[in-house]
Order: C-alpha cells, then sequence, then structure tokens
C-alpha cells in the first residue's frame, strides 16, 4: 500500500510509494534518471538530489561536503523516504524520460504478482498434501488380539481416519516392532498418495503430526532452486476450514545456488556431449546431487528444521537434468528424433540417488513431454494455473532454454528453442544471475550517455542479470546508441563507448564503482546474443500459434515465467521485442514457475492427477524441422522486429524520442 | 498301470505291480515280511526268496551260494519283475501280516496323489501365470512421432496385447534406450501383476517369450524345497485354449537342502533366541540366503537354464522363517501375545535379499496369518483347493511344527502346535529327513523281532526318516515290542532290544549293513518324542473343530502335507494315533503343500486374489493358553490314545494280533 507521494522537480513527476522506499528505487521507478553508476552501493556519489520539502533518513557521506548537506543534497541511494517529499534533480539529470513512459504509477511491479496473489492463479484447491501424517492411538495387543503390528496399524489408520487401501512400504516393516512398543502404541504414521493407493512410508514415535515438511526444487540446467515449505503451515494455522486462503503457504526458507554441472557444459547439449564420455554420465549425477544436497542444508539450517522431519521432495527440471539426475542416460535427447526415455518416472528413493536425506523420503519427480519441454514446463503450467482456465493462454519461460506453451484446460501445445543462456548470465561478457550485486535495473541519460544502475542489494556491482540486461540493451536503443541491428554507432561524444578486446562496448560501471576493480561492460557480442535469445522466444511463439491456425489477437493472457528476479521490466521486453506488443494487462509474471507448480503439488494431492493430465494433454511441436521456424527466427533477428507493422507502439516511440532527443539537441547545439 | 501280478507262498497273497519293480518293495507293499535289514542294499543277504515261476531281472550274488541261486534263490532287493511271477519266502519268514492289513492292494498309494492328480485338487484355474512375457515389435522414432522410449513400448503393449494400465520399474527406465535401438526396436517385456496393476520389470532384445522360467521355494524350519518351473509350459505345448490339463506343469528341476539356519537352533524357538544376540539376526538372514543361493544353483544346473530366464520367485514359509530371511526382528513372535510384524509383504527384490538372481526379480512372498500359521499353510490351503471346496475339510501340515486347518470355500480356522521337528529327524536319535540313505518303511516279524527295512534309493541306512519312524513305532507296538505307554517290554527273547547309553532301543540296523559302521538303533527317548509329537497334533486337531462346534465326524476330507516323503503308511500313522480313525478314502495325501500352492500361483495371476482373501479369512486359535488343549495333549500321549473309543478299529486289531500271536507262540511252545 503505497503511503507517500514523491514529487521530483524540475518535471514534477509524482509517483507513491512505501514507507522507507528508497529514493533512488523511486526515482528508477518513475522513470527519472539520475546518475548512479555504481549500483545504488553509495560509491560512486553521483545521485545527488536535493530535498525541497518533506522528511527522509539520509546520513551524511563523505562524496557530500557539510555546505551541501547543509543546503539540503542528499544521495538519493542512501535516502529513506518518512513523509511526502519534494526533490530536485539536479541539473546535470534534469531531462528525464518521464514523459515517454508507457508504463504506470508502480511500473512493472503492477505485473509481478505478490506471492499471495498467486494462489489466485489456480482457485479451488484445498490443502490436503500427497505425504502427510496422521497420528493413531493403538490397543496393545491381547491373546484375543494378536493380529500383526502392521495389520493393527493399518486398522487404526482405517478406524481413526478413515484411511483405506494403505500398503506399507518394506522398511516400514523392517522397524516397525521396535517403534510401537517403546512408544506405547501411540504414533505418527507417514503416508504418501499415489497412483496406485496410500503408502505407508514412516512411523515416528509418539504425535508428530504439527511436524511435517517439504522440499521442492527446480532443477534449472543454471540455478537449482529450492523452498522449504510447512505442510502443515495452512491445515493448522490459517485455514480451518480447508479451502486455502494462500496466505500462509509462503516457504519456510528458500535457497538457490549454480547447478555444479554448469563445469561441464553451460547448456542442455554439452551437457549431454559430456554424459557420452566414460564416467561423464556418473560424474554430472554426482555434481548435481552435490548442489542439491548443498541446498538442502541451507534450508536446513536457515529453517532450523531437522532433516528427519522432511517427508517429501519435489522436484521439477527439464528433461536432460531430470534424466542426468536420475542417471539415465541422456544420449538420445540430443540425436534427431530427439527422443527421451520416459515421460513419467515413478517415485525414487532419494538416498539411492545419494541426495541426503532420510531413507524413508521419495522424490515426487514432474512429468516430461518431450526432450526440450520437461517436467519443469509441467509445473509451471499447473503452477499458474493454465490447466484449469477457459482462456486462451500463452505460458512463456525464460530461462536457459526458452520454452512456451498455448492453451487452456481443454488443450496445450508447446515449441521450446535453445535459446541460450543469455538471461542466466552465460554468453554474456559480465552475464550473472539474479542475486546480490548484479545490475538489475539501467537507465542511461540520453544527453550525457551516462547510466543510472541498480544493483541487487544495492551493493557493488559484480556484473549484470537478465533484466539488466533487457533494461541496457532498450536503454541503449532508446537512446539511439545502437541501431536496430544492435550495433553502436561509432561517433558518440562519450567515453562510455569505446572499443574493446571484444569490439564496440558500453561501460556500465567503472572499476572505482565495481566491486572487483574493473569496469563491468556491455559488448556488441553481448547484444547480438540477446538478439539472437529473443528471436528464438519470439519465433517459437509465433510458430506456436500459427500451428494452431490462431494469432496472437486471440491470446487473452500471457504468462511470463524465469529467472528474472523481481525487475523485469515488461515494456522494455517489449521494446527489444523479446515479448509480442500487446496491451500491457494482459502479462502476469509469476516468477519462477516451477517452483510455484512444485509448491502446489506438494500441498494438495488432488494436483497429482492434473499434473498427469497436463503431461498427456501438451502436444509438442518440434522447431527443428519445422519449416517456417528458421525464417521466422531471422525475421526476429531486429530490434524489435524487422516486421514493425508487429510493434506499432514501440516503433511510434522509437521514433518519438529520436525526434525528441534531436531537437533537444539541436536546441543545445550538440547536432 | 500295474502289469504283472506277484504271488507269495506260502501266504498265496497277490498284488499287482509295475513291470521292473523290485521283489523286496512289492513284499513291503503286500505286507509280506521279509527279513531285510540293509535297507536293500544287497549287504545283509536276508531277503532271500525262492522264484517259483516268472521271469525276473535278480544277478548272483556272494551271499548266494551256486546251490542256492540253481534251486531259484535270490535276493529280494536284487530283484526286477518281468513278468507275472510266483514267489516262496523261505520258513523263517512264513508267518506275514497280510489276514492283518487293513490296507488294499496298493497300499497307502492310492492316498498319495500322483503329481497331475493334484491340479484336480484345485480345478478350473487358467495358465495365466502373474509374471509373463510379452514380445512387442515397435516403430522406430521419427520427428513425427517422437515420444519417449518409454511411451512407445507401453503403447505397444496396449495396441499388441491389450494390456493397459503399465507402469515402469526405475530399473528398466534405466537401461531401455540401449536395449531398444540395438534390437531394431523388437523387444520382449517382462510384466508382473501386483495388487496394483502391471510393472514392467525387465526387456530383453528379441523375442524371447519362449524363455520365461520361475523358482518355487518352500523355506521350511528343517528344510528348503525348491522347484524351477517352466512358465510356458502349458500355454506353448499343450494347452492352447488356457485351461490348463495339468500334464504340463511338473518341475523342470527340483533340489531341497537342510536349512542351514539348523546349526544355530533346530526350532523356530531356538532360532527366535539366536537373532537376538548381536549379529544373530543378520546371521540367520545370511545363512538361509546362502542355502536359497545353493538351491537355485542346483536347479539352474539341473534343468540347464539360464540365470537370466528366472522371471519370479515365489516364496512359502512359516512367518518366523519368512521374518528372518527378510531381516524383521522376529523377536515378538516368542514373546505372549505372540504378534508377527506383518501378514503381508510387499513384493521384494531378491537382490536386495542377497539372493544370487537377476536385479529385475521380484519374490512375492505368501501372507502369513499370525506367528504360527505361516505364508506356507496359506500356500498350502491354494495349493490343496481347501479355498475352493464346499466340503468340511481338515488340512493338516506336519513337518517342524504341526498346523492344521479346519473349514471350506467360507471359512477357516487354524491352530499351530510347536510339535517339535521329529518328522524331520531332529530329537530322533538316528533322525533325518527323507533323502537317500533313510530308512523309510520299517516292517517287524513278530515271532523273530527281526526288521524288514527299506530306505530311500536302496542304499546302506544311515538314519529314520519321518515315515520310517511311524512304521517302526507302529510294528513295534503290533508285534506288543512296546506297550501303550511306548516303552519296551523288557523280556523279549531278542537281542535287537538291548539297553544301550540312552536307555531301552532297538536295533533297526547293524552296523555290518549301515554306512558309517554304527548300529542304527531306535530309543524309548525317541518313541517318547514322536508320542508328544503325535499327542500335539491329534489334540490340536480336536481343539479345532470342538471350537467351531464341530466332530470329527462332520470333517468330510482330510488333507495330509508334509515332508514324509512317498511313503507315509496311512494305517499306521492312524495305528500310532498321529491322524485320527475315520475312513480311510477321506484322506488325500498331497506331499509338500506349501509348494504345490507356491507352484499354482506361478502359473496363475488370478490366485493372487484367492491367496490374499485365504490369508484374511483364516482365524487362528492360541493354543499356547486355550483352556482345554493340554488336557486334550496328555489324553493323547498313549499308543493310540486313551480314549479307545476314538479308535475302535484300532483297538479290535492290536487286541486280535496279540491274541494271534499269542496262541501261534503258544502252539510253538514259546510262551
Amino acid at each position: 500500500m503505497p503511503k507517500f507521494s514523491v514529487t521530483f522537480h524540475p518535471s514534477d513527476r509524482k509517483i507513491l510509494v512505501d514507507e522507507e522506499e528508497n529514493l533512488l528505487q523511486a526515482a528508477m521507478e518513475a522513470g527519472i534518471h539520475v546518475n548512479a553508476s555504481c549500483g545504488g552501493s553509495a560509491t560512486c556519489g553521483k545521485c545527488k538530489v536535493k530535498l525541497l520539502k518533506g522528511v527522509v533518513d539520509s546520513p551524511k557521506h563523505p562524496k557530500l561536503s557539510q555546505w551541501e548537506y547543509d543546503q539540503g543534497y542528499r544521495l538519493a541511494c542512501l535516502t529513506s523516504i518518512r513523509s511526502d517529499v519534494e526533490v530536485e534533480i539536479p541539473i546535470e539529470s534534469q531531462v528525464d524520460k518521464s514523459v515517454l513512459a508507457l508504463k504506470g504509477d508502480r511500473g512493472v511491479h503492477k505485473y509481478l504478482l505478490a506471492p499471495q496473489d498467486i494462489y489466485q492463479l489456480v482457485p479451488g484447491w484445498e490443502v490436503d498434501p500427497a505425504v502427510f501424517k496422521r497420528y493413531v492411538q493403538l490397543d496393545p495387543p491381547t491373546l484375543k488380539d494378536n493380529v500383526s503390528d502392521l495389520t493393527r496399524l493399518i486398522n487404526g489408520l482405517t478406524h481413526q481416519h478413515g484411511i483405506e487401501g494403505v500398503s506399507a512400504d518394506f522398511r516400514v516393516i523392517m522397524k516397525l516392532s521396535h517403534i510401537l512398543r517403546p512408544s506405547d502404541w501411540k504414533v505418527t504414521a507417514t503416508l504418501v498418495l499415489t497412483k496406485k493407493g496410500y503408502k505407508l512410508i514412516n512411523v515416528e514415535p509418539g504425535d508428530n503430526t504439527h511436524r511435517n515438511y517439504s522440499i521442492v526444487l527446480d532443477i534449472g540446467t543454471t540455478t537449482i532452486f529450492g523452498q522449504l515449505l510447512d505442510l502443515n503451515g495452512c491445515v493448522v494455522y490459517a485455514c480451518p476450514g480447508g479451502v486455502c486462503d494462500g496466505t500462509t503457504l509462503f516457504a519456510l526458507a528458500e535457497a538457490s545456488d549454480y547447478n555444479a554441472q554448469i563445469s561441464y557444459g553451460e547448456d542442455v547439449i554439452t551437457r549431454i556431449v559430456y554424459s557420452q564420455r566414460p564416467g561423464g554420465l556418473k560424474k554430472l549425477q554426482e555434481v548435481v546431487v552435490s548442489t542439491i544436497n548443498k541446498i538442502i542444508q541451507e534450508l536446513l539450517e536457515m529453517s532450523k528444521i531437522e532433516r528427519s522431519l522432511i517427508s517429501h521432495l519435489v522436484i521439477a527440471g527439464n528433461t536432460t537434468m531430470t534424466q542426468l539426475l536420475l542417471g539415465i542416460d541422456p544420449k538420445y535427447i540430443r540425436e534427431e528424433p530427439y527422443v527421451p526415455t520416459a515421460n513419467f518416472i515413478p517415485p525414487v528413493r532419494a538416498i539411492h540417488l545419494g541426495i541426503n536425506i532420510d531413507e524413508h523420503v521419495h522424490i515426487y519427480i514432474f512429468p516430461m513431454v518431450a526432450s526440450y519441454v520437461g517436467g519443469d514446463i509441467v509445473a509451471g503450467i499447473l503452477g499458474s494455473g493454465v490447466f484449469q482456465r477457459e482462456t486462451l493462454t500463452l505460458y512463456m519461460d525464460i530461462g536457459t532454454n526458452g520454452e512456451m506453451v498455448l492453451g487452456n484446460k481443454d488443450w496445450l501445445a508447446s515449441v521450446s528453442c535453445s535459446a541460450g543462456p543469455a538471461f542466466e548470465g552465460a554468453g554474456i561478457k559480465f552475464g550473472m544471475r539474479a542475486t546480490r550485486g548484479a545490475i538489475e535495473e539501467v537507465s542511461i541519460n540520453h544527453r550525457t550517455y551516462e547510466p543510472m544502475i541498480l544493483t541487487i542489494g544495492r551493493a557493488k556491482p559484480i556484473g549484470i542479470c537478465g533484466s539488466g540486461l533487457i533494461d541496457a540493451v532498450a536503454e541503449l536503443l532508446e537512446t539511439g546508441m545502437i541501431d536496430q541491428n544492435g550495433k553502436f554507432r561509432r561517433d558518440l561524444p562519450t567515453d562510455r563507448v569505446r572499443k574493446g578486446p571484444d569490439g564496440y562496448e558500453y561501460v556500465l560501471a567503472q572499476k572505482g564503482e565495481t566491486l572487483f576493480s574493473e569496469d563491468i561492460v556491455l559488448t556488441e557480442i553481448d547484444i547480438e546474443n540477446l538478439i539472437r535469445t529473443k528471436a528464438a522466444m519470439y519465433a517459437g511463439c509465433k510458430v506456436l500459434y500459427d500451428s494452431v491456425g490462431l494469432s496472437l489477437k486471440d491470446v487473452e493472457q500471457v504468462i511470463i515465467a524465469g529467472g528474472f528476479g523481481r525487475h523485469l521490466d515488461l515494456e522494455k521486453a517489449i521494446f527489444i521485442g523479446l515479448l509480442p506488443e500487446i496491451d500491457s494487462e494482459k502479462f502476469i509474471f509469476v516468477g519462477n514457475g516451477s517452483l510455484l507448480g512444485a509448491r502446489l503439488l506438494s500441498f494438495s494431492k488432488n494436483l497429482l492427477k492434473e499434473t498427469e493430465r497436463i503431461a498427456l494433454m501438451m502436444t509438442n511441436l518440434e522447431l527443428s524441422n519445422h519449416p517456417t521456424f528458421m525464417n521466422e527466427f531471422i525475421a526476429a533477428m531486429f530490434l524489435p522486429h524487422t516486421d514493425s507493422s508487429a510493434f506499432p507502439r514501440v516503433m511510434e516511440r522509437l521514433y518519438r524520442v529520436r525526434r525528441d532527443y534531436r531537437s533537444e539537441r539541436m536546441v543545445e547545439g550538440q547536432l
């Protein structure tokens, strides 16, 4: 709930912000340019603004003289807003782009759903986990009632909880007699619903029903994300009626790390190649398991949950990642006609893969559709609710690969393109994923060509992540520093553009401001890689709706999933032609869609069947030999696109800003 | 089909025999006594008979002089019958007992069913094994049809064989892609029907459907029996319509051995005690697995079947043996209230137990009813068809323990008694199981007290097995050498009865005639053990039908199962009170009932459900605290029983032979 207004002078632009909002952040959101090339880490001292009215928290800083401080100058990056305020932007940054902005008051934030909103995507499900615990108090055996220990327990589950058709895991049988007696026949049973009924997987002494947790993992080619969930959260604390209001379903802990397989190849193809070496498959399995174990360890430490209380693992990954994790040779994924080994994987005992978790824990592995449309996409379709929606929806997962799904509750079609891992930092000179120190927002002054950058955590810049990359390219295009082919103008009056070892480049942050005392630059090669990626995505979408006889106009909703962090700027993504130019109200950003689906599945056993249905229903179109894909791809290798009629508003804006800038410079005698 | 008649003079007794029948065997069956204390091994030279008419094969022997041979004397144990013959028994053995015999022409053989008859016990089932192979020819994948390898295979099974609802074992998925391609997409799938549908457990290149075998095992406390079965036998060669005529369902190989756990205790109680030592449970599991592996090895060598062609193991064992095999602590089986850990065991992968067989092979373990009524009994009820019979049937399994089941298709009640392993050789000074060299038939001349013994394999005697023991005690009773308490008369005019280190004993074979140059004797203690065993069995049966308000008269059929070998003599078993005195037509001997059930289950998946139903339907009565069992047991500690009205024919016979013998001896001046 934005509370305070911030008015920027001299443009008189006003936005609403939360209490304690950072002033530099507010400027970025308002489309006000403030020079800031240290990412908000209070290093460069360039983000000086003058407070005209209102209350802020803002400390002194060596880059501010006492006179400046007394005059009301503050470093925006150090300033927290405490009331309605008015600030003046120093003259060198006065020309802002607010007039050009298409976006609304809160910028992209209105498209990025808060966690509780996400559950509105999939209404109607109940918190009723597939792996659950039930407490039973059994009568001790007597000579008149000396049924077996297992029968006694199963009868207890039936009579006390109405659970029928239970079969027992052999390991439970092994230890059962020695748990029932010391616990005075009062035990907690852990059950899992499988396709084939309930399976008893664990028995603990006493009542442990309130301690039941799961870990969900998204195994990406580049990054692995994990969350630790309290499977009782909702049932106990918030939703006595059983229908979830979603508010308590947040993860207790989140952790992520690079997939350690990265050392053996950046994308799935190089991984598959590595797996064909002697011992390669085993090695790749070992290292991904080592990353998983590291993440589990972190989740346990962060949440202070004991390892033995984890009852379930849910894993979503693309087909290659899934096969490598399981140790299934992925060879034929890479060879035409691109055949995966299996779509449905039976539950696997986690310790069998080397995962450091109790022996009773099984892994639910999201089913796969094709070699390049994996469990991560099925999870995304589940988690974003496409599977139960009437409206025609386009689901785009933008990661190391790009996968797109078109459809609704009745049908689903998918394509995938090996876009290259640009958005996850690979193939980009200073690329990195969206962690602390990554440049996530970029604005460039159209007169001075000076950047304003914001890093995640307001730390000294280390590199640039996916959203920062899109911002930067959009800004370079908008300011006319690059042409529509992505090439730098050679005649720009700024040191920021220069010829480096890899060709022309733009200096985003200078070595004095960065963490590693090295300039952070964006090269023409980086830009070309980005264009290649966005072209593949765009062309894939085009083929997708063409193939089913529909057009972009028919699409009623676009769901964007992917590892962009919180700050992908919708308008900028459209501006460079990564996303199609359609009404911005149609877009929803869900963040990591796979993790979302994995979390949902953890909480609701009813979604097991839906997940299977999604995987069976989805039809995959192979792009590799598709008659029109390559043409569409080449047509999209342009900013925003060679077909300018597909991006009328972008083209109009590009024309307008170029004209405005030109006339402005003419006024100032620069042209 | 008996072909030739044999007439014994001077009694003029005639029986029909097969061609090449051994003459000593024929005499035993006819109830003609011939002295023979080397078991038929041509050592003692006592079985001289004179050929009067007909053709025989019979070699010369040092114990026969040339004169004797010329006169027509032959050693009966060396003589094969080649035509209708007439023989004269020498004067010292002339008094035979044929006038006393109750049994018919072919003796006990008419009650012991031939293997093919056994299938008449369970009519109506079809050969349709739970583990079966299907050959599929798949279309290779193309870009237009690039479903996963597993989906392709499962679709093939559905379209080519109508098999639906198949799930795959993870190990199949692991190797699938590398089997399909080299075999040109023509493979054989091995499937198993479980309670939860079909599971794909193996894939082999090419068409291997004609090579599908199972091994069934009866894990006894003393002995382990195994059979190797051709699961296609009937389908391919004999029963195109599917309904089995039974003729091709014999095992390809049979093997047995002592359960190596014997070194750690003779019965289940001592085994359980041993299992409570540190490392004891593990040790017992290891050694039983070592015996199983030995038997499997033997079966494979005998049948010349490759190990990899075995698709299924079916195991029936008592509850303690089952828990020990699985490594489940049997502690509470022994402690009141005698609770087993589980009745139903999920399918277990054989290699997980250390069994040397391919990794895809699962074990079906027969469900158990109670701590002392195990899977062996459930298998017996299945194999003997009690579960589908209208008539009231008493099923008795006589082994290390005795278990009795009363009931029909609608209800079943069971009891068990720790009879002691007398019938399997333990607790008997020269006891052994029914293998080569075991005395299996005994007859004693009532005048000379000389024995006529037959050993298995006509080898030199090593010891005495269950059937021999019953024969011997019955003969000792009939000849008046022991009284009804089982004590030897002290005044007998023979060296065969003497005082040995363990008290009075009867010399069955003298050291010159035995394999180990030691007298083989039967002691009073042996006899007491036998009486204890038979008393427990009898009392158990009594309690069983008393408990359900029925009496022996209501029992329409008695099925005898157990490791007696081929030659348990029904009349002698009744004579000593082991079996109740009812019409001999009501008895059926089925041999190893557990193995019978295990074999049936191997061949028919429809019997999986029936087996579960049997285990659930059976009500076990605990004898340990039963109000009347101890009284019944004490009443039965007498030969045949303290209640002589329950054995009117035995008592009449005992009275008559005693009178006849006495008058005979008076005539001869011996009394």
